[in-house]
This record gives structure tokens, sequence and C-alpha cells, in this order.
């Protein structure tokens, strides 16, 4: 309904368009951007990601997220991969679309690429470089809500943006009327509660939880589902997870969980440094012949060490033959 | 049975001491400190207390922690409180003593003075005024080990000390004779998973978490025990919470919970400063009678109308009758 | 010599370039940019403040840095102001130009157009979405450089980027061939002093300090020159400021510094949030009927309460007639 | 007078007072703590360390600083400290003496300690465990300047409290009657020039400057002198420094700060740790045979590799004859 009123208000009328969910529940897959080269889309990688991952059985993709590493791709690039996705993800699942921008209008075009293509939702974190107050913040998102032509989540990020939506910015801009909801990528749970208390009383407003170690606790306790960046590469192990989680199969729930972090204490540790998430998880992707883990400056992909490492995990792990 | 190794080591032998379960499990209060003046305790508050949580069921006692305005106390206070509180507790429960300090002496004296009275271990977090590497760190911890006469709990709480335990010094400090345990006050729950992920071979190695809005997840997927502060004037909801927990009811859990995270939301959060959660416990100990809720420096009682605030809160949430 | 080597690698070849001179000195004006509305370039706003500068004797304009809002504009608008800039200046100064990114080919794209539009030198500071480590900071400005048609000053902004150029790195960086220089904003002086004790041995290698509050002491211990803000509205305070500075004429130093201080104090600190230094600058120009102070998002110009208290500290000091 | 007024306020009457001047000129010396073991002083060390200074011709000591390593030590050694330096000195130069304590009652009780033993003046910071608001701290300072017998210096110091004394907190400490100066070791010069406008009406009022990189523009541009660390092994430079920057002649100025920088980015930086300027400081005390350079909890001294590089730098620099 809500949906409807934003496409009516900004012009927007898609005759196929899917309506996203309200709430959106789930694993929503926070995508890897396969690429090629600096400002090339590795096309092929990009298909086959897409269709391991609907064949893993996600509910949604979220594209040019942190782990999509967007703010380090140009816009023609990122223009592109929202346009290949859609089409090849011809509306079998909710394509959701980051536009976080340091400058307004940037997002507000990126929104109207999404639109455009066909996405069913957009997510905006804070404009990152200036420190903005609370009361900028909210003003921000109700001239940006104002001027996308989809539903808009909120990204809280803090780690990236060092802004964070206070719970009590998350409640006033839920009556902003195609505000939908937030992905909390904070980490910080009693934060992530604290919102979930606010908004009891609004059952259509989707809350998501960014980190994969925290996916779990916060579906049984509120949440609707998580953006795992993990479920590029195994997505059955985190659809399992968000499915125990939902039906409280505690016993499930902790083996599952117990292998996700596994996973983040090994493959996601490999190589010195603060990117060695990403890196590490686009090496497992690569290791599966999915695509390359070419990375956008200013990383780059492992070297062959840190590389044979993913790939012992991932084989202690049964996450890839040992002969692959 | 490490235990008594260490009372070897250290030559102290208590005929009547009642022996640390390993691990801890339960909800250990972390206690204020029942205060009349800057440096007065309140004899009879104390009592009082203490009959309180041991009537509601709480399984230990953590005195001198953040909760505790330890830091802010003296030392003479602080010896005092170790010893009316273990002789008021008379082994009814297990007493754990914060001796956290930037001075190494200062803190191994209180744990001496901890030995000397009963008390059943000790809980220290980092040296916060330095920044210290996680080499220098454990080298501290096992300084202070060998100085220490009980077991000790370790306390990452990097909001005040500036400083976190890694996981892999955690789990290299879990080699020390008569560490025992963990408690994590920092709020980051992919770190407690990862140090539950690393120590899963160590049953014994008590993890306790601190926030009472992250007890219920810690419990149910690998802590043994929350230490939570508004235990302090409600113990019997972070007992039930614990209970369910173990449990694995989700059903109450969740109810339970949504309890915690109201109080969290409100009793922690009337007056404007980051002390809003240590003056708005104190001050709801006080409205139920207990003790007053004098404030050792920097920090001051709240005033009348932060008071009448916490008053409605409470009354509200069926904490107080409405007419007290 | 080295400027022409870059334009020999990189086939930007200008017939009329003004050579910018190694080292750069002098008061080079972080400059605001003058805007009608979010997406609107104040055009004769612009020609004003740029006559308003050349007149008051600045030796260099600086556009789109942080004083520029750089980072809230979109990168049209960012073309065009690098466009009437050069064209308006007409190689009577140097026009240097900031082109920070997160992404490497929107920052490439951005020093193409400032080679095609004729200016002297381009900014970068580091990309700052992402955390990255010394070694991919200085991969990453290799990379840039060997992309980037003019000569390259770095720029240290921790506080908006969260990254530090490490004065090694300054060291490492100095050597890449159309590196010419370093702007620190970072407000640490400590730092500036060990980067000038670094490269001591490179007298061509300009360093220049970014808030105008440390100009003067860094002049006199070894910088080249400032980009201060505040010769937005009253260039000839700075010039003359640094002029003193050169002349190591410390009487007329502490005069000048003092005023400068009294405008950081007072015309910088209306308004409550961390953005009050912008919106006071910008403010302070529109005072002098130079151009709007119309600010992108996420923030908005001065209502009028804070306008008329930085207009009575323009009256106070002189920088604005009492009927003004 | 106005310590007059505190000794009559607070009943201490000592009759050989050396009275501080006000405003305190000149290098103050953060000394370091010699000591043989955890909680021993070396008393044969502090003498020489002491006669070293004066023969040096600093012009104030400050002991159970940061530098002295001060919130590692008991509280009997920091009493032990006090009085033996006191009676060395024999009111030859002003001891002023730290206090910064966690705990209200601790800080007053040595300041208690230095009224008795003779010492000239306190320094206090902010109590640094948990977070406080500006009010709380000005309040604080109330509180502890009324149970301070002697004049008394904030201390700011946001890098080991978390806690920053803002320029307007401090001109209103300014008004409580025995405080009478501020220790700046923020390394903020940007914040150091604010105070120094704010209090400019206040000529009695004592400013210093913690960060000996720092010590040549703040004394030029208003501050009364320097607590630098390393005059405890060459005091004659620092002194040098000091009446270059008094007398405003800057060729010496940077002649003398360069030697300052190339000590700070040399001798300071050798070790991995951020403890590198405690542990090379003590160690280039310890090289010229004055003290040992024992560390307190949880540092260490350097071990062979380490002071072999820190002597190898001192050779180099002159500071130590190559055959020492």
């Amino acid at each position: 309904m809500r949906v409807r009123r934003a496409e009516t208000i900004f012009g927007f009328v898609g005759s196929n368009v899917m309506e996203i969910p309200k709430p959106l529940r789930g694993v929503i897959t926070a995508m890897i951007t396969p690429l090629n080269d600096r400002d090339t889309l590795d096309h092929a990688g990009l298909e086959r990601l897409i269709e391991h991952l609907i064949a893993g059985g996600v509910h949604g993709l979220f594209i040019l997220g942190t782990t999509g590493e967007a703010p380090g791709l140009s816009y023609r690039l990122r223009a592109e991969l929202i346009e290949r996705t859609c089409k090849q993800v011809a509306d079998r699942l909710p394509v959701i679309v980051g536009i976080t921008d340091t400058a307004f209008v940037e997002a507000a075009k990126l929104a109207s690429k999404a639109g455009k293509f066909g996405a069913q939702a957009v997510v905006a974190s804070a404009p990152y470089y200036f420190p903005a107050s609370q009361v900028e913040l909210l003003d921000y998102l109700e001239h940006l809500a104002a001027e996308v032509p989809l539903p808009l989540l909120l990204y809280n990020t803090p780690t990236n943006t060092r802004h964070t939506f206070q719970p009590s910015t998350v409640l006033r801009a839920a009556d902003i009327p195609n505000v939908i909801g937030l992905k909390d990528s904070g980490g910080n749970m009693t934060y992530f509660h604290s919102v979930v208390e606010l908004l009891k009383d609004r059952p259509d407003f989707t809350l998501l939880v960014g980190p994969e170690e925290l996916m779990a606790e916060a579906v049984m306790l509120g949440a609707h589902g998580g953006m795992c960046g993990g479920s590029n590469f195994c997505p059955q192990l985190y659809v399992r997870l968000y499915d125990a989680a939902v039906a409280s199969d505690l016993d499930q729930i902790r083996i599952l969980h117990s292998r996700v972090m596994r996973i983040s204490s090994t493959i996601y540790r490999v190589g010195r440094y603060d990117s060695s998430y990403l890196k590490g998880l686009k090496c497992a992707v690569s290791l599966l012949g999915i695509c390359e883990d070419f990375m956008a400056e200013p990383f780059r992909a492992f070297a062959s060490a840190e590389r044979a490492k993913v790939r012992q995990h991932m084989v202690e792990q049964g996450l890839l033959p040992s002969l692959a």
C-alpha cells in the first residue's frame, strides 16, 4: 500500500513490478560485485553468482552495499550492475539496491536507476563524509525519501560511516511514507533490541541485521532476517539457520550458528588488515569457480599464500572438495 | 581442582571456603555500592540489598565492578565493602570481587583482601590508563594471576578501559592456572561468539556476558550466565529470563527479554549524560526503599525531576506500586 | 620538471599551462562553493568570490575540498565548478582541485577534467569508506598518481576520512613522480613536524597546513603555506599573517593570530553541531554580499537567529560595518 | 595571594613554603619515576636524576604524571616519591605533583601528602574510568579544589583519559580560587589557542603545553612553558629552546626544534607499541647512567635489541659519547 502511494507521488508506475513484502523476511544476500578489472563487470560471473544464490534458496539480493564494494565502484558500473542484476533475476526475488552516497544528487540518481530497471527497494545510510547531527540526518532522510521512487530501507553502519541512526531517529523516519525498514550493520545488539522495542507497534517495518554472526539471535528476538555476506558462497547454510531461527529450533540453531562462527573466525581472518572479511569472502566465492575475486581500489585480491589458506579452511569445513 | 592448585601455590588455605563452580552459571548481580556519603558505606542499605538479592534468587554477587562504581571509591571503602559483603552473604552465594586497577600493586592488594575475607573469585580488566598491546596485556595477566590467591575472571570492557582482550589473548590466558573465565561487557556479540567458538573445548571456562540486554541470546548460544545490573532492583526478572534461556523456552524468553529492553529503554535513559544507566539504576533501587542513591564523584544522584520520571517508568512497568 | 614528465607520461600537453611552483607557497583559499540550490551553482556569486579572493591577495585557490562541500556535490556540478573557476581565474593564480573520492574511477575522472580545464594541480585524500592499511593506501596513491595528468598533493584529513597518511607513507609517496606535496588538515602539529623532519631533504615538496588556526606556527617551522577557510571572507588577514610568518615578525604574528583565533572562537562556533564551522563561514561570506549561503545536504544554511549572531560577531570584529 | 587564601581555607600553613609563581614559567620536567622493581623506588637514581635536572637548568619538576607512570604505581610508592623528591629538591625548584585518580578520595589524599611534604602545586585531570559530561567535570573540579591544600593545575590529556576539558570549562574552572592553570597534553593546538584566546584577560593563569614537540610554537603564541619529557635526559636542549622562544629568536628556535623532532622521530619510535615513547625515554635516561629503566606494569623495559637502537640514535645525535 505504502509503496503504491510512493509510486503515485513520484510518478513511477511499473506495470510488472513485484511488490516488496512488508516486512521483508529471510536471508537477503549482501552480494559481492564480480569484477574483471577496476571498471569492468564480470558478466558471466555475475550470472553464475545470481543463479547460485537463487538455487541456494536466498530470499532476496542486496546489491551495492558494503560487501558489494559499492563506494569503490564507478557510477557507470553501478548502473550496469543494477540493470544486469534486475534483468538476470527477472522478478524471481526482490532486488534491493544500495544508494548510499555522500552526494544527495548521486544517491537520488542511483535510486532513479534502481526504479527504472525494476528493483524492488533501495537502501541508504547517512551521507558519510561530514559529521551530521540526528536532526540533520532526519532532515536528509526526509529529503531523500521524497526523491526516491521506491521503498527505502535505512542502513545503520557506523563502522563505515561514523554515523548512527539513533533509535529515536529510526522511529521518526519510520513515519516517512516510503521508508519501510532498517538494516542494522552496527553489530551492537543492544541498539538493535532498542529499535525492536521502539517499533513493536509497527509489524510492517522491516528489521534486518547485517552481520551474519548475529542473524540467529536477531531473528529469534524480533528481526525479520539478515543480510549475510557468507551466503554468497554457501547460501544454504544461512537459509537453514534462518529457517531454524524462525522455527525456534535451538538445537539446530546452535549447530548452524557454530558453523557460521567457524567461517567468521577462519576464512574472514586470513590476511592482516581490516579488509580481510571482504577479501576472504570474495576469495571463497572465487575458489568455488563462480567468479574472479578482483577487488576495486583500495584493495587487492589475496595473493597465493592467503588464497591457499582460505582454500584449506574451506576444505576443512566441507565447503570445498579437497581436490578442488 | 584448579582452584585448589592456586590455593596451594599461593599459600591460601581457607577451611570453610566455598569452591566456585566451574563454570559459574546463572545471574550474577553486578551490585551497586550503597553509599551514605562520598566515603561512607550505607551499612543498613548494603544488608537490605544483599538480602533482597538472595531472596530474589540470583546465583552470585559481583561487587566492585563498573556498576559498583569501584574506580570511584577509596581503597578503604572497597576493602570494607568486601569484608561486609562476604560476612553478610556468609557463603550462601559466591562473591566475586572486582580488582581492576591501573596499578598492579593495588589490584593485587584488593585480591589479597578478597581472599582474606572469603570471596570466591576476583575479576580484572586491563590496566586502563596507558595503551597496551595484546602482548603486554597477556604479560600483565600472567603476572597478576600469579599474585592473586583466588580464581580470576577476565573482564573485557573496552568502553571503559579502551582495551579489548582479543579472542586469541583470552584463549592464551585460559591456560594460566587460576584464570577461570571471562566476563564480556563489550556489547559486541560477534566478539563474544568468537570467544565461545575458540574456547569450545574448554567447557569449564566460565563465559559471562555483561549487558543484561544481551543475556538471553548469549545464554542460548554458549554463555553460562550474565552479570545483570538490573537484577539489583528486580532480580526475579533476570533469574526467570536466565531460566527460560537455559530451558530454550523462546516464547517465555521473548516476553521477559522485552521487559528487560523496556527497562533499558526507559529507566536507563532518564538523564542527559552517558551516566544515565548508573544513575537510573541506583535511583530505582532507592525508590524501592533498599538504600540511598548517593553516588561517588564524578556523579550525583538524580534530582527530583529525573527521580519522578524513574518512578513513573517503574509504576508503568509494574516494578513499583503506584502509591509508593 | 616533474610536472612536465607527468604531462609526457600521461599524454597531457597544454600549451598555455601555468606551471605550479615547487614548492607552492602562500595562502591558498580552501574555497566555499557558492550554490543557489542543491544542484545549481551560483554563477554570479562564484565570479564575485573569485575576484574578491584575487583582490585580497591570496596565492592560490583550492576548490572542491572539505570547505567546498565537495563530497556533497554532484559530479556534474563539480565539473562545472572546475571549468568556471579555471575560466574566471584565467591563470592569474594556481587552481588546485580536490578529487578525493571513494571510487578510484571517479577520482581519476575529476582529475582528467581538472587537467582539461587548465587547473594546476589536484589534491586527493584516502578513499574513505573502507578501512585501509598504510600498505594499501600507498598502493592506492601509486595507482591514482599514474592516472592523474597533473601534479598531485596528498590530503591528510583523518577527521573526515578516518585515515592518516603516516609520515613514513608520505615519505614513500613523495617518490612518486607527480606527487608534489601534502596538505595536512589533521590538526596534529606533532604529526606535521614529523613530516617536516622526514622530508627535510626535499625542499621542493610542498607542505601546507589545513586549519587556519595553525598556519602561523606551521609556516614559522617549515610549512610553505596554509589553506585557510577564513580567507574566503577576509583574505587580507590571512595573507598578512602569512607574510608576517615568512618575515618572522612575531609581534605582528601575535596580533594577527589572535584575530584568527577570535574568528575561530566566535563565528565558527555559532550553531550547535559539528558543522558550525562550515555554516558560519558560508554565512559570513553571504553577509558580505558575495554569494548566497545555500548548503548542500546534509546541511542547511543558518536560520535568522544564528545569522544575526554571525553578523554581530563580524561587526564586533570590524569585519562588517555596523549598519550592513 | 590566592595560594595563601587556599592555605587559610584549608588550614594548611607551611612556614617555609616557596610560593609558586603566577604564572609558572619555563621548562617543567615531566619526571620519570626511577624504579628498581615493581614497588621499589630507585633512591640513588632519583637523587641523581633530580640533580641532573637542576644542573640542567629546568624551572620545575612535575612528578607523578603520565611520563612518571603514576597510574601504574602503588599509593605507598607515590607518597614516598613525593616525600623524597621534595626533600631532595629542598625548595630549589617548584615541585608539582600529579594527583589524577579515578577515586576522588585518593586524589585528595595525594594532594594532602603533596601539601604535607612541601610541594608547590598539584595537577589533576578528569577522573577517567566513567564517561563524564562537562557539567559533571566542572562539578568534580569544584569539589576537588575545595579539598586540595595547594594550588591546582588542570591536566587536559584526552588520549589517556578520554575526557577533554572544553575551553569554556577551563574558563569557568579558572574562577575556582586555587585553580591556577592548565597543562594541555592533548596535542591539539587549535584547542590550546582557543584556551589562550578565552583566558587572555587572565595573565596570572598558567598555561603549559604537554608534548615537547609543541613547546616552541606554544610559547611563542601564549604559553608560559612546557612539561617536556625529553628534558629528563637532555634538559639543556629544552631549556635553550624555551629561552629562544621567549626571546622570539626564530633562527635558534628552528635549529633546536629540529633537534627535538629528531629525538621524537627516532628515540621515541623504537619499539612496536604505543608505549614506545615511555620506554624510549626511560631507556635513554638509563643509558646516561642516571637510573635503571625498570617499568611498572603493564610495561617492560626495552630488551637489548631496542636498547641498542636507542643508544645508536643517541650517539648519532650527540646525546651520548660513541663509546659510552
